[in-house]
Formats: structure tokens, sequence, C-alpha cells
């Protein structure tokens, strides 16, 4: 039987039921209790920095499946992906919002008006999160330029934009000229299992005009700017060199039900398998599951959680 | 000689130079004593609702044309319309904004994303305001519904929307119909020179589902749902029966560089026409401009300006 | 020689020359002595319903290509496919034919007009056939949402439609919010080798408003509404629980012209590669071919073809 | 008191009640004695063709307004456009369904499909009529013409259509010219109050290819294409000379639930007025409604009806 | 009758039999004797500069209608706006040519390509000319920016391009700003009977790119660039401080099949009238269509071409 | 160090520093003395046609990478794609360019104007060529259809074009149809490294009409019309039995800006990968880079270069 973590009157109940428990975000402290053997937990895990969440796991010998370790075929993270593409356009209307005169943005309305120049907003990454980015920005009227390395996408942009936004080749000099004329510009790059890069250094913050803004997507890899340093929905923006810094992290945060929906589709098909064809069978035809197993029955399978775990001195 | 009021150092120096002053406020009671005789004031005034002000210009022996009564060959207010747009388009990036949970909102992304359901966008008012605020929304993703009363410009929205909004004749059994299926709704329904009337009672608060927000785009003229009352950008929202209710006054105000500009490509004209050719003569080839003449030398023509202070006691 | 099917004045003259033989359809019984050895026939053969003409092949020692078993590198039919592109666009038109009064419909024009709400259109399935219904819907002017299970997909279908259609996450409960707002239902759901899924019981017919129109274009694999059986062109739709069904097998059979070029397009390079290297040298390039060769020189090697004929107690 | 149509359970309480009886038909037999004074009748009445219904009214007392022959300021019919907007769009769908093959026609797909031409449909006449006919052409995928005198109106088209549909003046030549590349024509052009001109004569018809089909929108006029006559929705296709004729009268007919909405969003502004003030301050305040009041309290006021009355010997 | 200017075999044939004579161009010397008495001469005449042509007319006792004074309700030149739509679709072509390397432009691709960024286009003026410019450069893959001074107009063309052009309030400091960034500009300002207004100075050449080029649409009425000189399909481009200028006259004059089919478009309506009902008769339908009498039955009624002649000592 | 093409100061000091030059064009012989060991010269070489370039590569000691024969993972040109992108956009060009008259043209603006058709190009081969141009012939308003043989790219054309374009599979009696009604005609059908096919016979020119112009894309192949020969950008056309070809080498030639930014977008990959690890290491990385070393530390390992020196008689 498959439960959902929509929470029916009683959490304890629901979990002594479920063989499968699905959630959108770790257990809390007071569902430990509730783990058992023969269970599998599937849900964003992060237990490499959570060693109290890890021994709960296998103290319980119930199995962890983590979101955040699945891979497709391509070696892509599909449960990742569709938080790619909401932080991407959230990212384009959080622009919008910084740059609104009343918290400290530069009085621009992000799409202009007849006669009055749109705002220019730069994206750079053309990838899941920057396409939905600039999508969402043309949307709403803005000139947009898309930065990117990649030919081929360069050229799958091109055709998708169609003259809409500018589509032009990435480099460091590249990028500087765009922030000269950047009302906003949208950092968007993100290399899987790696820090991002610093796009945009604090030097290069002098480029830009008064009181521009700059929204880190890449924040909860540790930013593609110099100068980001995470922010939280409640207290999003700081300022450096009269420069707004957007940094919040779990943007999709923001939007639970658009999120919870979008998660269960990506996460369906695999829920789907488990439970017709059980744990092995699921993972025997989808080899990228297996990277998601992080726990089994009790047991920690996943590298750098044990190192993570050695290192901070449980005794696993 | 024209001098914007795009203050020079010295304040004072560029009143006694100007012969015609722009501004986009009408003067703080610190400039009144800048006013002088042969001078054109051509602001928004306001001045029935400020006996001051018209005292200090009676006084002083200046001009004062006011934005706000200024019309066109078609009766219309030309000063006016460009806040008009900017409004529009300001009000569907508040439904986004006030549809993000840490707000309060329904925790709604705006345009969903692949998979997931858009938003649904309901725009009361299908004129500069609506026009403005569908594109918006559309443009950000949601699905949107444009509700007007008026055949001609129905047809117009049909032709340009071109299937990607819903265009559909208003009534009160329409409205009650969209406000059961409405994650926003833009109450963009305003009568020139008269109290907004309300679309939406409150009573109807109980059709939307729960965390729904109202845009107020009417609230400088009365606003256009009864549970509506005046807010700022500063504390923008607040709830009625577990709706939110987004009412902020001048809503350009959050777009000072836009709206200056696109203030001044509609006042410019007018400028251009006085600077050249002199007041009496630019009235006589644009007969709208008199509607503006408010305070002429010293003189209040305006019949509602002079019925305000006589009831205000003001012995003018 | 390759000889085309678009028989010239001498049919038997034609067969007696040609050494591939082209056609649309399987021969017919006055065709069957006009097969010789050294003959190549390709066509829609369907051989495991019909054993005479089995028997005939078989007899006769030529070579029977189906086009219905060829596969391409991906495993898809690449010679049933423009069959699905013309009955999705087809199902579309059959969706506002069947709306109308006259037929029995709901009295609704697909695209309403300026002020009307234009009518609502789901389509089951986002594949081949879904996604050409769903443009041909879009461009009629109908409002369009499209279900599918695949995400990529969905993804796909999002860049595709850019907000002019939704694109929802399929399931069981979704399928059923959506029956209680559609005029018109499009069954586009085709599993490959497999009966179509039932993806609306009889009871699920309650849903939907009265009069509303089930088109199922699955219907030659069995049809994907519980309720559905076979129709034909001059007797399209039959009525369940008030709710029309159009289940017309063999839809591109109403438009021959358009349908015989697009099966050209299809077949021709085979035909080609056969007529330039022989058959041998044909399906070494392209193993997907072997699949196609139902019989060979006289000989059965079709598996499910053999089957049909032992049940069917032919002697072969 | 404002009375629909929509038949309450007793006609004779509601024609009782009723001070404005709004209908979308004129009163058939049965209803005439519910018919009185200081009623008022609102609907087609088309008088000069009935001089039964004419009686009636006249010896009721009653006021009878007939849609078909209010005006607007520009001399339009506000009442009849709505028709002819939907006649328009399902002028589109007519021809598609009219290349069909088991219903005589060319057997073409009218958006063809990939690597297939798309049908080539031309529209002769850009009017309200035209312009919904191609852009629904357009959206089936068909390769559109559409042919107009005036060049303002061409201007128009050329901005809408933007290269998708092709524009070109009107002229007998340029009819031929297209005629000869035609799988569907639809005959668009419409003179106000005045038989349509024969914009393809009999011996055209052989510049057609063989099956083609004729769409006549004029045909309430007396058709626009020499070889039309009057036929149904039962039964609404003859040939002439290898060319198939859709001439059906009323074509809204067939979408009884959009046409009843979208007369009433063109009704209601007048319904409005009336009920609020009075006929007679309507008329004043729209002066184009007065040509609508063909019978006003029991007396014949319009010209037509009383010469087609004289003519048919009633003597009233 | 009405013949074309469409010379057959033989000229005089065609002049003798004409009773009004269509052309292109004004008649040359050796038709100056074919005109006679009771003909009417119907094409541009220009006859203020060609007093030779004058005094042909007037000793034939032809009439003479000149396209050029032609004038239609709104006082607006309908005989010469077919020239303008087709010049200005032109400039934008000629725009693309003169960037290329080969005949001294700066070497880029109008629409660059895949991650290199396109060329900037600046349009001065959004009338028919800077519409049709800015619509062509945008299908070409330019970065096109539209500067106008009228207000309703840029709302038009902001709704007209949607984001695809950018639309601003026009200023010579606005223009000096875009000047900056253009690869190429087309000036298309155009004032009804006067000479254009000079928008780029020699001085502001300095602020253009090296090796720019500048389209001058307003040449036939004096260029609107100070630096602007007229030139020839033969040789078009001649360079200013290192700055390409474009000044064709006649610009259509080199697509004479499309330019005499929308010229003929737009005269074909008053021909037909003239025709039908006789000149006289003509202008008391259509007023404007007097200011085209430029000589009856032999008599100069037009006061310019009066003027013109008395100036250069004609005795007429 | 990389050391760019882009000339400094001093040539000789370049080439002496640098470990990689980056060229656009093969070295011209004044720098062949500055060819030394342990350097890479990376562009356009063509060595089997240039033995004396060959032997001052192999005399030096230097590596030569060649841009025109690295391939990618399949099997494709990555560093001659952007010249194919730039080539397909330019010949949409030209095309407009050799409609007009004064160059010898059909005298046609390529998109017409409101009520005049536009021109009819023919785009034969949907490939990287063709589908740039005709993304440009359809933004300059023409009637554009491509013809192509792959089933699968029509329907990617299909999907890109909705509609605007038409997409036809290709065929002998297919072309020789479009012929008929084409003013222009764009040959980009390339089969990688062999003779373009003739697609156009001298025969064929007959059916198109007078003073219609080919623009043959595949001229550096050899050309894909049998009356093709190589033209220069100084010496663009020439005409054959009435038609203008259009066969300049080289395009791309005329855009040097646009073209050197589109291939330093395509090589910097490959440099970046050498600057950092070596060739050896960058061709373990990408095998397709080792189709590139055409002489490697003076010794030739091209086969086909080895091949045309031997042929050549140089002593290698």
């Amino acid at each position: 039987m498959v439960a959902g973590a929509q929470v029916a009157g009683d959490a304890e109940e629901v979990w002594s039921q479920a063989e499968i428990v699905l959630k959108v975000k770790e257990p809390i402290e007071s569902e430990y209790p509730f783990l058992r053997e023969q269970q599998i937990l599937f849900t964003y895990l992060h237990l490499a920095a959570d060693p109290a969440l890890t021994e709960a796991l296998v103290e319980s010998g119930a199995t962890g499946l983590a979101y955040e370790t699945v891979v497709d075929d391509a070696g892509r993270l599909p449960l990742l992906a569709p938080m790619s593409e909401i932080a991407g356009r959230l990212s384009a209307q959080a622009a919008a919002d910084f740059l609104l005169d009343p918290v400290g943005g530069r009085g621009l309305l992000i799409g202009g008006v007849a006669g009055v120049a749109p705002a220019r907003v730069t994206v750079l990454g053309g990838g899941v999160v920057g396409v939905h980015a600039a999508r969402i920005a043309c949307g709403m009227g803005a000139e947009v330029t898309v930065l990117d390395r990649s030919l081929p996408r360069l050229r799958e942009l091109d055709e998708l934009f169609a003259g809409r936004a500018k589509v032009i080749a990435s480099s460091a000099a590249q990028i500087d000229e765009q922030l000269q004329r950047s009302d906003a510009v949208i950092g968007a790059v993100l290399i899987p299992g790696a820090a991002a890069p610093h796009l945009v250094t604090r030097d290069e913050l002098a480029l830009l005009p008064s009181r521009a803004v700059l929204i880190d997507v890449a924040i909860d890899q540790g930013g593609c700017f110099e100068t980001s340093h995470p922010t939280t929905h409640a207290d999003p923006v700081f300022e450096v060199d009269d420069v707004l810094h957007y940094c919040v992290t779990n943007m999709p945060g923001a939007v639970p039900r658009t999120a919870t929906l979008a998660l269960t589709n990506a996460t369906l098909p695999y829920v789907r398998e488990i439970a017709n064809a059980g744990l092995d069978a699921a993972i025997e035809v989808d080899r990228g599951l297996a990277g998601g197993v992080n726990v089994r029955d009790g047991q920690v399978l996943c590298e750098p959680v044990l190192v993570a775990l050695s290192a901070s001195g449980a005794g696993l």
C-alpha cells in the first residue's frame, strides 16, 4: 500500500500502515520513532549533513531512498529537475519584484510601457533554470539576453526564442559587457554535484548600474556570484556595493502546492514501480534508482554519507 | 525656458528662472513661496482636496495646470492613461506575488510548470488597465479570463489574445461563476470621474478558494470590491474572510523611473506647445487643455475647486 | 522496376511486370491470381486475420512485406505513424462536428466567439495522436487541456504550446476532474502492440455534461473508453448514457489523397532501398525491415501469423 | 420586469407578466394570443415576409422591435454581426468537412500533414465573415488566401495575418486565378440590405478541381455563387458540374448555445436601456434603435413592411 | 472605355481610343501629341516642376489628374501610401545589404546567428514607412528599436510588436543614445507636404560605430539626415565621415511589378467611379478627388502649379 | 598561451610567442617562416589543394589542425556548421536582392505588400542551410515552400513553421511542380564529403518564370543546379536561359564580423581543451578532434592529403 504524506488525521497510523512513505522534506524528529523495518522512506534526505536522522534510519532497520541522489540514464538528477524549473520561473518574478522602488530597487517596471524602454535582464546560463527564467522575463516584457557556453544549446535557444531574446555565447568579456547594461542579472549556472563557479566577482559589481539586482539561483550550491550568501523568503535580499542580492535558498518553498505536484509527477513512476515490483526489481529495471538507496534495511550504502558520518564521529 | 523638476543643486534658483515648472506631484509647502506671477505650474494638483495649495497659488498670481483635468478630443484623460497602463501591468505582478506562500498566499506559481496546471487569473474589465494586466498574466503563464461588458471591446480583445486568454461578456452571474475557479482576481473597472462599482460583494468572497487574492486597481476611485480599503506599498495586503486584498493606492509609485518617463511622454506635447506659442494659443489649438487650467493668474477657474473651497470655508 | 498500385488501364499487366507491388490496402480476391514468385508485395497485410490471403501468398511463392510490422531503430512502427498524425488531426475536426446540434451534440461552436467562452476539449495522451489533436483544437479556438503520464513528454508539450493549451500530468483523479468540465474528450492513448487501456469507464460518463462527445482514436486497438465499439464513416456515432461516442475505425480512410501521400513518404525510403539493393541487402542495412517480412518466397516467417493460422485450422 | 424566452414551466404566464419579451426567433402562431398592449416584443421579426405575424402584432396593440433593422452609429447592423462571426467560423469547419471522401469531397485533410501539402482555401471577402473564416482555416492548417476590394481592409488583414494567410486585392481576374488552385472556396461577401453579387458563375466552376467545395455564407441574401440555392443542416450539400455546394441557411442554428449567448451579449445593452428608461428615452439616447421599431403600439412604422403588406393585399 | 498604359502593340491607337489613360509615370515627350480634348490622364504628374508637360496638357484641352494631390477624408494622400509601404519594407532590406563587407559595410549578418548578437537597427519614425521597415527588420532577426513622438502611435506599435521590437518615445537625447549603439539607422520621418526634418546632423555621425549605414527613406522630401543627398539604384550609397548613406530616390522603382499592382489597387476605386459616373459626379461623391484635378479641359486649376508656372515665365 | 590571429602590432612576435595559433583562413606565404616546432596551427587548411603550404608545415615541424576535418560524435563537421547557418540566412537575403529590377531580377518585393501577393520562394533541402533560409524568407514575408526527403526532418519542420511555410516531401516530380510557381529557388542540399546532386537540370530552367533567380548554396561542393558555376561577391550572378544564377562561393565572407564570432564559438571548446590538457589528452577526450590533425610535428597524417601530394609530385 502506498500512503502519501498528505497527513491524515493520525500521522502515527499512516506511518504504521504504509509500506512506502513519500514525503517532500526529511522526517522531523517526532517522526523518527515511526520508522520501522520493511518500510521504505522516499524523500529528500540529505543524510550527509544530518547524523541524527541517519542514526534513526539505521536503528529502525528501514530503507531510505533519497530524491537527491537518484540519477537518470543521462546521469542527470530527475528528482531535482522540477525544482529547477520552478526556481527558474520564480527567479524572473523575483527580478521584477526587486526592480521596484519600495524594496530598494531601481524603480523600474520590468516590461516598461509603450514609449518607455523595458528593463534589461541578463540570464547567465541557458539550461533548465535559465530557459524558464528567460521565458517568464520575456513574458513580462523585459529585454532579455541569455548567455550560455554550449553551442548546441545556443542553437536550441535561438530557435525557441526566435529573436524575442538575444542568445549569445558566454565568455568573461561578454559577461562584463552585459553587466554594464543590465538592470537585473539572473545567475542560472549549476554544475551538478559541484560548487557553482563565480561568474561575477565583487569587483565586477561596479559595472552594474546603481541598485541593480542579482538573483542567485545557484545559491543552494554555493552561489554563482562571489558576493552571494544564503537568504530566506522572510528576508530575501541584502546589498553589496549598491547592488541588491537575492539569494533565497529553496526558492520553490514559496510555492508548496505547485512544487508538491511537480515533485510527485517526477517521483510517481518510481513509486509505482517499487510498489508493484518491489525495490530490488525496480532497481533492476532502472539502475539509476540504485543511486537513491542511501540506507538499505538499516545499513548505510552511500559512500559520501559514510564519509560524512565517520568525520562527525558518529559510531555507525 | 522650460526647466524640469529634476532638481538642480538649488531648487530656489530653478523656480525663480523657470517660466514653466513641470512636476510629478503637487508642490510641497516649502515650495509655495517660489510660486510667482507669470509662472505656469503643470503637475498633478488635486486642488479640490487641498485648500492650502489653492490659496498659495491664488496669492502668488501663478497659473496652475492640473494633469488630472486635461481632456482629449474623445473626452478621455490623456495624462492619467500612462498611469493606468503601468498599474495594469503591475497588478499582474502583484497577483503573482501574493499567490506565494511566505506572504500568506495560496502557495502557487502563477504559471505552473510542465505537468502542473497554472493559476487561474480573472481580470474584471478589459480596458486599458485590464488589457495590460491580462497581457502580463498571460506572459507569466497564467490561465487568464477577461470579462468586459462592451461587445466591440470584447471583439478587439478576442483578436488580440487569439485564444491565449478567454474573453467573456461580463454579467453578475458570469462573475460569480469565475470567482469559483479563480486563484487571483484583478479588479480593473474604472469609470472616469465616478466611484468604481462594487463588482464583488463581501458575500461573494465565500465563492473564492481559500487564500485567493484580490487586486483592486480601482482603489484610487474607491475600489471595485466591497471589502477593499486603501493600503500602501509598505503594507500592501490585508485579509477578509480568508481572502487577501491588495489595494495599494498610487501603484505606479513603485516604479518612479518608468512612471516619470511615461508621464513626460504624455505631457511633453502640451509643454512644447505652451512653451512655443504661449498658453492662450495652446488652448486655442487644443481645447481640452483648457480643462486643465485650474487657476489662471491667481484666479480659480475650475468649478469643482470653487465648490470645494467654498465648502471648506476658505475665503477666496 | 517499381510499379505503383495507382492502377493503369490494365491491372493484370501491371502485376505481371512489377517486381515490387506497393499498395495501400491488402489485395482483393480478384488480385490473388496475379501474385507470383520473385514478386514482393508491400502493403498493409494483417495476415493473422486473413487466412485466405495468407494461403494465396504462400501458394504463389511471392514475398509479403507488411507495413504494420516494420519497426524502426527505436522499436516504433514508422509505417503506422503517418496514420496516427492524420487520425489525430481528424479527431479534433470530429470533436468540432459532434458538438453541433443537428447531429445531436451540445450545440456549441468549438472556438466560441468574442464574448462567449469556447468549448472545452480534453485530450487524453500527448503522443503523436494527441499533439496533433491538440494543435488543431487550439487552431479552432477551443480551450484545450492535454493529459499525459510522461514527464519528459509533458515538458516538450509545455514548450510547444507555450501556455496556449494546458499540459497536466495524467492520473485517474485528474481525468475525473477534467471530465466534469469537458465538452469533448479525445482518447489518444495507444500502447503499440497492446490493447488500449480503458481511461473512462461507463460510470464516469455521468461526470460529463449532457450530450458531450467522446472521440476514441484508439478504437483500432480496442478503444480507450469502456463504452466504445467500432463505427464507420457512414454511421460514425452512437450514444451511451447521454454521451455521444465517435469510434470510427480507420479514420484516415476519410482523406485518401492525403493519406496515400503521407504513407508513400514513409514507405519510399524502404522501396528505394529494396529496388536498388534487393531485399536481403536492404534488411542488412535496416534490421527493422526484417520485421515486415511476413511471408518470404511462399514461406510464412511471422510467428503470430503462424499461430493464428494453426488456430484457424489452415493446413499450412 | 424583463423575462427571457428561456421558457419557464408556463409560457402563458411568462408572456402575461413580461413587459419586454426577448426571443431568438419570431413568435409562433400559438403565441400570437399572448401579445398585448404595453408589451414590447424584441426578436428577429422579418415582418415584410410574414403578414400573419404583422397582423397579430397590429391587432394586439403591442410594440415589435426587430433585431434585423436596428442600426449602429456607423449604419451597420449590430444585432446581425454576432451571427456573421459565428457563420464565418463555421464556414471553415464546413469546408474541412466537405473535403472528406465519405461525403463526396476531394479526400483531403484540410491542414495536410508533415510532408503533404495542405488544402488550399480561398476566402472571398475579408469582412467579419471572411476574417473569422480565414482565422479558423489557418488554425486548421490550410493554405489560405483572402481576397477583398477595400485597400484599408487589406492593410488590416495584412497586419493581422502577418504572412500566415495571403491577402490579395480582389478582381474578376484574380478570382479566376485563385479558383484554379482552390480545393475550397468560402463566399463571404455580404452587402448589407442588398442581394449578394455573383462572384463565381456557372462557367467558372470548370476552373475548380474536381469535387472542390463552395461554401456560400451569403446564401441568406441570395448567395454569392450563381449556382447556389438554399440547403439545410439536414441536407447541406448538392453538386453542380462536379463541384460541391454547401449553402445552408441560418448556419448559426447549428450552435444554439453559442449563438444565443452571442446574441444576448449584443441585445442586452438595448434591453437594459429600454427596461431602465423606457422605449422613448432609449431611442432618444440611441437613434439607431428607432430603426428597430417596426410596429409601435399596434401601428406599423416600418416603410418596407408597409410596402410588403399592401403588396400582399393585407388590409392594414 | 478604360485602357491601361500596359501598352498594346500600338501606343498611338491606345491613346486615341482611351477616354481615360492610366499611367505610373508622367507622359514622355513623344506622347504629348496623343493628348486630346475629352481625355482624362490619371498618373503622377508633378506639373509644378514640369512646364513643358503643363503646356502640352493645356494646349491639348485634356484633363490631368495627379495621383500626388488626391487626398482622402483624413487629409492623407492615399495614392502615395502604397509607395510608402513598399519603401519601408525595402529600407530594411537595404539596411541588411549595406551591413555586408563587400559593399563597404560593417561585415555583419543583420540577424546574427545562434550565439552571435544580431545587428542593431534603429527606425526613426513609426508611421507607415517605419512600421513596415521594423516588421521586415524583425523578420530578418535584427535587434530593432522604433522611435516615434506620438504616444497613441507608440501604443499601437507596442501592441503590434509585443516586445519583439523596442518602442520608445523619440527625443533629441533619445536619438543620440540610440545612435551610439546602432549598426543601421532607417530614417522614416515624413511630414506630408513639408521638407523632412534633419534628425541626425553631421556632428552626430561621430556617435555611430565605424561603417554604420543610414537609410534615408525621406530623401524624396529632402532627406531626414543632414548629410543626405539623392542617389540612384545604380549607385545607391556614398560615405560621409566613415558612415554609409543610402539615399535612393523612388525606392519602389526597384520592384515595378509589385509597385504597379499596389498602385492599381489604390487607384482602381477612383477610376471605376470616374468611368461609371463621369468626373464631375465622381468628385461630388469624393471631394478629395477634386484635389487631384490639376488641369481641367485645358485649364490649370491647381494653385501651386500656377505659381510655379508664372515663376518660370511660361505664358499660360 | 593562446594568441589569436587578430594581429597585434607585430605579427612576427605573435607567431614567435604563441603555442597555438588560431586563424580563420590558411596562412599566407609571408607567414610560412613563422611556423615552428612545438607550435599548433588551428585553422581552415585545405592542404590537399595546397602543396606549398603542406611543404611549409612539414618543414617547420609544426602541427596543423584543420577545421574542415574535425568531426563530432555523430560524424558531422562541427566547425563547418556555423558557416552553413550563416550561408542559409544570407541566401534568403540574396534571393530578395536578385528579385529586384535594377540587377536584372523580376522586379518583385519578396514579401509583397497588403493586397499584392508575396514572391514565392522554394527551398530545396530542409537541413541547417535550408531551415535558416526558410526562417529568414518567412520573416521577409515571402510565400515559402521547403522540400526535404527525410520524413523525421519534415516533421520537425512542420512543427517549427506551424503552417507559416509549406513543408513537402521532395521528389523529382514535386521539384518540377514547385519550379513552375517559384520566383526564387534556394538550393540547400549538401551531402557532407560528396559532390552535391543536381536537383535542377538545364532543361528544367524552362519551367521557371522569366528572370527568376536560383541561389546555389551548395556551390562550394560543386553546386546543386546543373547550370551553376562559382561566382564571387564582386560579381555574384550570371544568367542562363533567362534565369539568374547566384553562386557565390564562401558566402559567409560577406559578414566577417559575424562569421568570426560564430566560428570562434565553435572552436573555443577545442582550443580550451588543447591549451589546458595538451593535444594528446584533448584527442583522448574527443576522438573526433583526431580527424583534424592533418600534420603532426611535421609529419602528414591525413590520407587524402598524402594522396593529393603524391599526385602532385611533391616529394614528401
